[in-house]
Formats: structure tokens, C-alpha cells, sequence
């Protein structure tokens, strides 16, 4: 085969390809609100809804989130949020971490109220994103009844988009879902005695 | 078992993991720039690249970004982005998509340029994070030698954080990375006809 033939087998196949995903994309014309989960013990779960976020708001449009574990305040995202307040809603979970507690019933009220605080977005077409960061783990615990979140999601705004991260997603949430990923862990820093880099990790 | 009995185990049970999670975060005391690869075919590896974007922004750092695959230039990330510009230096590959091409010589030229882009932004410690995003395309159809892009990137500042993103992440790549995440389909709105969402897909 000749640098030419290369070439042109080259040039056959790559029209070959967008041929195809021409076709498959003009297929493709519903218009809806989202529902979308990061899921798996991976990073990149929450870090992906914050690429989300910054979509929206290069677009101008709003951003709810409710955070149901609350980690560190002086996270990057948080710093860059606040430089949006026209455009961003945060509302953090009551108390803390989960890990950190040691009182169930005061997780399970603490996560009723933050979902009381979703609720209200979901009632706000101005909308365009909710983030839902960790909305997992409290689901895993049964600190909120997944019949009664998923019927609360259903009845959001047609455009609204959802994204609902955090290790676990339960069978429901990802029946319930349009778009579902699954972030796998195949190397991490740890097993280097390297610990969570500032920029990174925060 | 009555409902104290519950508490107390489940006291208990989040008081061992948390000691457990203390002792292990106590073992990682090293500092270094992380290479970060974001592969696989699911959704968010760029998303999440843009997360770490948006962290680093949030702290005020630097960030420079080369994108190896052109899209549409309309995007939400894009225009956020543009709203830092003291912060953020973006370089496009010059010859587009490259599904939409079907010259490789000129693909070729183009990655081999873009790299230089990218280079330029490891011989500056002022930029805290580099975003090689879609690097694993023109990686796996070698327009670029994997020898010399590893060779590179350990030429960096020490503490300079780089996120490569693509799908089929060469071995070699993942081997000298310190963090890799596969982002896995589980579930992609396509399958119901749903097409890609304003402020989700760009």
C-alpha cells in the first residue's frame, strides 16, 4: 500500500464514521429537562456536575444546588459560586458530614430539610440546573424515601435539568434517569502515599 | 433490637469508619502536581475536566486549556472561560473535529502544533492546571508519539496539575498517570431519542 492509498483508506473511513453519526444524530430530537447521575466509587462524580455548572453559567441561565454532605467551605467551587449570586443557589446540608455524625435522627431530619430546599427549586422554572451533590449517600441510608424523591422529580418543570451525584445510586434513581454514568476508579494517588491536592481535590 | 439499640449501632458502626478514615488520610502527606486522566466512554470526562477548571478559577489560579477536537465554539464552559481572562489561555487544534476531516497529514500537522501549545503552558509554573482535553484521540491515532508526550509532561513544574481527557487512554498514559477515572455508560438519553441538551451537552 502506497502513501496515497493510505491516504485515501484514511479519508474513506473517516467519511464512512461521520456519515453514520450524521445519520444517528438526526434522529435524535426530543428536547427535555434531565435527569442525570454520577454514580460508581471513582472521582470526577461531583467534579462533573461542577462542569455542568459552569456550562450554565456561561450561559447566563441559573443554578440551584443543595449539597446533603457537607464538606470543607473554602472549596475552588465554592469561591467561584459566590462569584455569581445573580445566577446561584447553594443550600448546604445541616450537619455536616456523615461520617463526622454520630446521630441518626438528626441526619434524617437534616436530610428532609435539605430536601425541602430541592423542593423549592424544583417549584422555580428560572431553574435551568439543579445539583443534587451526594443526593446518593442520604438515599442509601434511607435518610429520605426514594418513592417520595423520585415523585418529587417527576413533578419539576419539563426544561429543568437534574443532576444527582454521590456513590450507590439506588436501582430507582437510575431507572428514573435519562443519563447515568459511572465513575470507576482505575488508579488513585493514595496507593502513592499522595494526598488530596489543593486545586484537585478542593 | 429497640430504636436505641439501632442508634447505638448505628453510632458505633459511623464512629469506627470515621476512624478508620482518619487514620488513613493521616498516612498521605505528599505534594505534587497530579496527571490526571479522564477515559472511557461514558459521559463526563470532559465535564469533569471542566470541574477542576472551575475549582482552580474559584482559588484564583491559573489555567490553561488545549483542545485537541474542535466542537462548536458556542459553549457554556467556553463563555465562562472568556470571563477570566487574566486567568485562562485557550488554544484550539486548528483542523477541527476530526471525524469532519479526512486528511491525516494535515490532522497530523495540527496535533503536532496544538502540543506545542501545550508545552508552552508546562514551561510556565504560573499556570497551576493544564487541561489537554481530547488528547487520548489524537494519541490513540498516533498524529502524536506517546513517548515524546510522556517525556513532556515530566518536564513540567513540580507541582503543575495536568488533566488529559479522551476516550482509549493509551496504557503508557495510564501507567505514568497518578489519578484515572473511567467514566462508564450506564445509561445515555440517545436511546430514547433525547438529543443533546443546551447547558448539559454544551
Amino acid at each position: 500500500m502506497t502513501i496515497d492509498d493510505d491516504a485515501r483508506a484514511h479519508a474513506e473511513k473517516k467519511a464512512r464514521i461521520k456519515d453514520v453519526k450524521d445519520k444517528l444524530y438526526a434522529t435524535k430530537t426530543k428536547e427535555k429537562g434531565l435527569l442525570v447521575v454520577h454514580t460508581g466509587t471513582g472521582k470526577g462524580k461531583s467534579t462533573a456536575a461542577w462542569g455542568l455548572v459552569m456550562r450554565t453559567l456561561g450561559h447566563g441561565l441559573k443554578v440551584g444546588v443543595v449539597q446533603f454532605v457537607k464538606g470543607r467551605r473554602d472549596t475552588g467551587e465554592r469561591r467561584l459560586l459566590e462569584r455569581f449570586p445573580d445566577l446561584v443557589t447553594i443550600k448546604v446540608m445541616g450537619e455536616g458530614f456523615t461520617w463526622e455524625t454520630q446521630d441518626k435522627a438528626r441526619d434524617v431530619e437534616a436530610a428532609r430539610a435539605a430536601w425541602q430546599e430541592a423542593k423549592a427549586m424544583f417549584a422555580d422554572p428560572s431553574y435551568h440546573l439543579v445539583v443534587l451533590d451526594e443526593l446518593n449517600i442520604v438515599l442509601r441510608y434511607d435518610y429520605l424515601e426514594i418513592a417520595q424523591v423520585l415523585a418529587d422529580l417527576a413533578q419539576r418543570p419539563h426544561m429543568q435539568h437534574v443532576v444527582a451525584t454521590g456513590r450507590n445510586a439506588k436501582p430507582e434513581l437510575i431507572e428514573a434517569a435519562d443519563l447515568v454514568t459511572e465513575m470507576t476508579l482505575v488508579k488513585h494517588p493514595f496507593r502513592e502515599g499522595v494526598k488530596g491536592q489543593f486545586g484537585i481535590e478542593f
